[in-house]
């Protein structure tokens, strides 16, 4: 196996970050690159949830990974060692998000010959990644139930910039007081057009419907 | 009861939050009143922690609760009604941290005659809050089992400014893959001095030891 390769990114010089945001995601358009940004707090369970999507996935299209971490590599070295994906893991140096210019800088590092589809696992943080636009084709989130159901009422702007909502660890239902309709109805005031996919990446229940999102995703991001 | 009181916090103006933060420190002192900053992660259960430690302490000491959010009072209502405390609610606009002037706010919006402790329960989030000093005597910070052992290795800098690490939700160990002494050797990496207390915010146990923690340290500060 490849050692991850570990990129430093540098604080962004562009003034407009949503202007270089769409510049990028025409990029990627042209390129036939579909780029998702998946946030969520600190210990949601992203990795996880990747290594079990990405192994369905990883026959029916070709895949890359940045990981992004304020420091340490543990989340790189993981995927790529459980899905045997190409991973390249983005320390921010202190900084809570990313913006295009900082996504730019990783995706430089990543062979796109050929890609259909990277992930970029964003900062674990529900607030500042909200705020700025990585240039991705979508945005989608982790919300695990252990967090409890009323964080939409708390990340307002988080759960409006998601297209998508992964409740994640709903194999511990029973022993956490989270009620899965009343997030539901949360998440509708914030955004309701979000789509909501419960799962347990420990079991693997519900990851086969991420996996078809993504998937459809994909494609019609190619057709269009 | 009272009606919980919202105040909204404004940008801070001032350049230097370091001296801003050390002269709300020496005011605080002259006052006789401890300020303690609490941060962690969305969902870790800082709000239930706080109801079953205030429980414990209020014939103690004379208690006031400042709670930031960017959103909702879902938060300072559930301490009133469970403790009888008065607490506020800080709403931060859509900013992911508080800063000196930014507490200073909140600050006054609090009668502090005759209060020994004021609890400020930072915005939910593990990066922005620890990069800037809000004035208070001791930091303190909330992990829960569920986000997992390593997450002193992914967010250096919270854990290194933090006296006080409380690991909650000790009653779900079973159930996740929480190692605790791995946890308090990475805690240790970050910052030696730091104190580990495990507690379960919903059984109780472990409460009573950040209780006392808090008692001794609020009379320390009274008799420095």
């Amino acid at each position: 196996m490849d050692e991850v390769k570990i990129i430093e990114i540098k604080k962004s010089i562009f003034a407009d970050n949503q202007q270089d945001a769409d510049a990028l995601r025409k990029e990627l358009k042209a390129k036939g690159v579909y780029l998702l940004n998946l946030m969520s707090a600190p210990g949601s369970g992203k990795t996880t949830t990747l290594i079990r999507t990405l192994n369905l996935l990883k026959d029916k299209l070709h895949i890359a990974v940045m990981e992004a971490d304020i420091d340490s590599d543990v989340d790189a070295v993981k995927i790529q060692e459980a899905t045997g994906i190409p991973s390249i893991q983005l320390h921010t140096g202190g900084m809570c998000h990313l913006d295009a210019e900082m996504t730019r800088q990783g995706l430089d590092n990543v062979d796109l010959e050929g890609i259909d589809l990277v992930i970029l696992e964003n900062v674990g943080n529900l607030v500042c990644p909200a705020e700025f636009d990585t240039g991705s084709c979508r945005n989608a989130m982790i919300l695990s139930v252990p967090e409890g159901d009323d964080k939409p009422l708390k990340y307002p702007l988080m759960f409006s910039v998601c297209d998508l909502v992964v409740i994640n660890k709903t194999d511990v239902m029973p022993y956490f007081d989270f009620d899965l309709e009343k997030c539901r109805e949360y998440i509708r005031m914030r955004n309701p057009m979000a789509k909501v996919i419960p799962i347990s990446a420990k079991t693997g229940e519900g990851v086969e419907a991420f996996a078809e999102w993504l998937l459809a995703e994909v494609k019609n991001w190619k057709n269009q």
